[in-house]
C-alpha cells in the first residue's frame, strides 16, 4: 500500500500542498490509516506504535500474500495474529490509494490542515487514550486552539430544554470570557448553546465532528460550523467525506473528553449520547462535572444519574467547573463559629421588655457571671443596651 | 434539689399520673434535668452518664455549698471540675421546684408522655448522640414512631418554592405510603409539605418541636401539629411551656438528624438552617442525601451545596432515597454492552438502497465475511432484509 500512495504523484502533490515541510511519508501514511480504518481501531494504535505509521501501513495492506505476511510476525502471539488478520480483513476493502487522494485533495479544498503527532500543536493530552488515540486529525481553523490552556469539554443533550440551554450559555460564555477553550461536538442543544455562547464572547472554541470537516453536521449548524472554522477549530480524526456514523459519534465522543482539562455535561436525558463521553472522561481521569436541573425534567435525568453513579461533581456556576481544573480551592461550609451562649441570651432578650442580669440567666439557662461578660461584648458591638430598667436588644433578630 | 423535688408531694403525683410504672426519682430527675438544662448540654450527659439522673441532680445542684461539692470531687480532672462549675452557675438559675412541676403538670395537661431511656419506646439511635443526647423526651402522640422503622428525616427551607414542595409531597408521600416513618421539624415550607404529604397517605410522621409540645410552632402550623400529635408523634425535649428559641432550634435539628435512617435535604437556601440537620447527620455517619434543582434557583444552592462540599448523595426519587438505607442495590450506568462492529454494519446500511456484502464491508470498514455473519444475526432479528438487489435496513433508527 505504502509503495502505491508514494508512486502516486497526485497524491504526493497534494500531501506536500498541505503539508509544505516533513516526513512525507509519515504524513500520508497517517492520512491513509484515517481514511482506511474506522476512529478508535486499536489494532491500528497498536501496529502504528510498534511499527510507526508507513511502515504500519506497508506491513498490514502490503501486496505480499496473507501467510508471507503471517511469517514476518512469528514473535506475535496467536491472539495479536488473530486480531491483525482481522484487522486486515477490515481495512482491506478500503485499501484504495483514490481514497487518500480524495481526503488530502478534500482538505486541501476546504483549507483544511492535517495535524499529526509530533506537530507542534498535535494535542498530546490524547496520547492518553492510548491504542485508541487518533492517527491524525483534520483539522479547519485555529489548530493552536488544540493546545492552548485550559480546556473545557462541555457536552449534553441534542434535545435540550430551555433551562439547559440558559446554563450552557451562561457557563460557556463565562468561561470563554476568562480564557478558557470551550470544546464541544457541535450538536443541536447543549452543544450549539456552548459554541455559541463562546463565540459571542469572542472566546476559542472547538468542535469536533463525527463525520468529515468538510460535512456540517447536522446541516442546521452549516453557518455556526462555518463561524467556529473560522475563529475557533473544527476537528476530525474521520477524513473529508466520511459521514457521520452512529461509530464515527461514539468514537468522537473519546477525543472530546481527553482534550478538555475537564468535562462537564450540563444538561442530559437518562441514556444521552453524552453519558458516553462523561464515560470516557471518567476512564481517563479527567474530572467530570455534571449541573443539577429539576427532578421534574427527564432533561437532566442522565446529569442526575453521573451524580449519583459516576461520583461526578456537582457544579452550578463557571467558578465551579474552574475548581475542576484546580484553578481555585473549594470552598468551605464550615459556618464562622458562633459561641452558642451569645445565641442563647439574644435568644432570651427582647426589644421591648428590659430585664436584669438574673433574669436573663434564668432565661438562657447560663451563670449570671457568663451573662454579664457576654452583655459587655454585646454592648460594644450595639447589639444591647442598658437602662435603668435593665437589659434590652437594640435590634431584632 | 432530688431531695426537695421527691419531698414535694405535687410534683410526684404529677410524676405517678404521667409514669404510673417504674423509678419515680428517676423519671423526675430526667424531667427536672431538662428544666434546668438547655438542650444538647454535653455537661450534664456526662453527669448523668457517671452518676445516674437522680445523683447527677443531687451532685451538680445539691444544697451543700460549692467548696464541698468540690471536694467530692477529687478525683476529677481540672478542666472537667472547671466545666461543672460552670454547669453549676448555668443550672442553678433555674433550679426551682416549681418549673419541674409545671413541666410535669404541662405534660398531663396536653395528654404528653415523659420519654426516658431504659423506656420500650426509647429511641437508641439518639444515644449516637453521645453525651449531647437528650435527658428525656417530651411526646405527644404515638411514641412507638420513635423506634418504628425504617425512619426517614426530611427536611428543607422554610422558604420554598412550588418545585421544593411538590418534590417534598412527592417523595415524602411515596415513602409514608411504603411504610417508612417521615420524620420532620414541623416547620413551614419543605417541613410542612413533607408532613402533609405523610398524613394524606395515612402514613407514619414524627415532629421534632424546638419548643415545648404544649405550643404549636409555628402558629400557623397549630393544625398540622395537632393532626400529628392524633396520628403521628410531636416531640420536643423541651418541656412544655419552654419557649422555640434559636438555640433550641439548633439543639432540636440533631434529634432529627439521629433519629433518622438517612436525612434528606429536599431544598435549601445557601444559609438554610437545613444544612445544620445536615451536617448532625453526616457527623453521626448517617446516610445524607440532597434533592438538586435548577442552578437558577437560590432555593436549591443549599442542596447543591451538600453535593459538592459535603459529598451528599444526589437523590431524585422515594426510590433512591429507599437506596440511602440498603434496601436496594444501586443501579449501573453501565450500558448493555453493544457489538460494535453491528453498530457499523447498521450505520452503513440504508433503508432505500439495497446494498452488496462487499460494498458494505467498504462502507462499514468491516471483513465481508464479518459482514456476511453479522448480517445473518441481524436477519434473524428482523433488522435486515435481502432481495435480489442486495441487502437493506428493515426500519429506521
Amino acid at each position: 500500500m505504502m509503495e502505491e500512495l508514494l508512486g502516486d504523484a497526485e497524491i504526493v502533490d497534494a500531501a506536500r500542498r498541505l503539508r509544505p515541510e516533513g516526513d512525507i511519508a509519515e504524513a500520508v501514511a497517517r492520512a491513509a490509516w484515517t481514511v482506511v480504518a474506522e476512529p478508535g481501531d486499536a489494532v491500528v494504535g497498536t501496529l502504528i506504535h510498534e511499527l510507526g505509521a508507513a511502515d504500519s501501513l506497508t506491513f498490514a495492506l502490503g501486496s505480499r500474500p496473507e501467510g508471507a505476511a503471517a511469517s514476518d510476525s512469528d514473535g506475535i502471539a496467536v491472539a495479536a495474529r488473530r486480531a491483525l488478520s482481522e484487522g486486515r480483513k477490515r481495512w482491506r476493502p478500503r485499501a484504495d490509494p483514490r481514497g487518500v487522494r480524495d481526503a488530502l485533495r478534500g482538505a486541501h479544498d476546504i483549507g483544511a490542515a492535517l495535524l499529526i503527532p509530533g506537530d507542534e500543536n498535535w494535542p498530546v493530552s490524547l496520547d492518553d487514550l492510548g491504542a485508541s488515540s487518533p492517527s491524525a486529525l483534520w483539522v479547519r481553523g485555529r489548530s493552536e486552539l488544540l493546545i492552548a490552556e485550559p480546556r473545557v469539554s462541555l457536552v449534553g443533550a441534542r434535545a435540550s430544554s430551555g433551562y439547559g440551554e440558559h446554563v450552557a450559555a451562561e457557563i460557556a460564555g463565562d468561561l470563554a470570557a476568562t480564557g478558557a477553550v470551550v470544546v464541544s461536538g457541535g450538536a443541536y442543544g447543549i452543544d450549539g448553546a456552548a459554541h455559541r455562547a463562546a463565540l459571542g464572547v469572542d472566546g476559542a472554541t472547538v468542535a469536533f465532528l463525527a463525520g468529515g470537516v468538510d460535512r456540517a453536521y447536522p446541516a442546521g449548524h452549516q453557518q455556526l460550523i462555518g463561524r467556529i472554522a473560522q475563529v475557533g477549530a473544527v476537528v476530525s480524526e474521520a477524513p473529508c467525506g466520511a459521514a457521520p456514523t452512529k461509530w464515527r459519534f461514539l468514537a468522537r465522543n473519546r477525543l472530546i473528553a481527553a482534550l478538555g482539562h475537564a468535562t462537564v455535561v450540563i444538561e442530559a436525558g437518562w441514556r444521552s449520547g453524552s453519558l458516553n463521553t462523561a464515560g470516557h472522561a471518567a476512564a481517563l481521569g479527567r474530572p467530570l462535572g455534571a449541573v443539577p436541573g429539576p427532578v421534574t425534567s427527564a432533561s437532566s435525568a442522565g446529569c442526575h444519574r453521573l451524580l449519583r453513579e459516576y461520583d461526578a461533581v456537582c457544579v452550578t456556576s463557571a467558578a465551579e467547573v474552574r475548581e475542576l481544573w484546580g484553578t481555585a480551592a473549594a470552598a468551605s461550609l464550615r459556618e464562622d463559629p458562633v459561641d452558642p451562649d451569645r445565641t442563647r441570651l439574644l435568644d432570651a432578650m427582647s426589644t421591648r421588655s428590659p430585664a436584669s442580669v438574673d433574669e436573663l440567666a434564668r432565661r438562657a439557662g447560663l451563670a449570671p457571671d457568663r451573662i454579664r461578660s457576654l452583655l459587655g461584648l454585646l454592648q460594644l458591638e450595639g447589639e444591647v443596651r442598658r437602662d435603668e430598667a435593665g437589659w434590652r436588644r437594640v435590634s431584632v433578630p
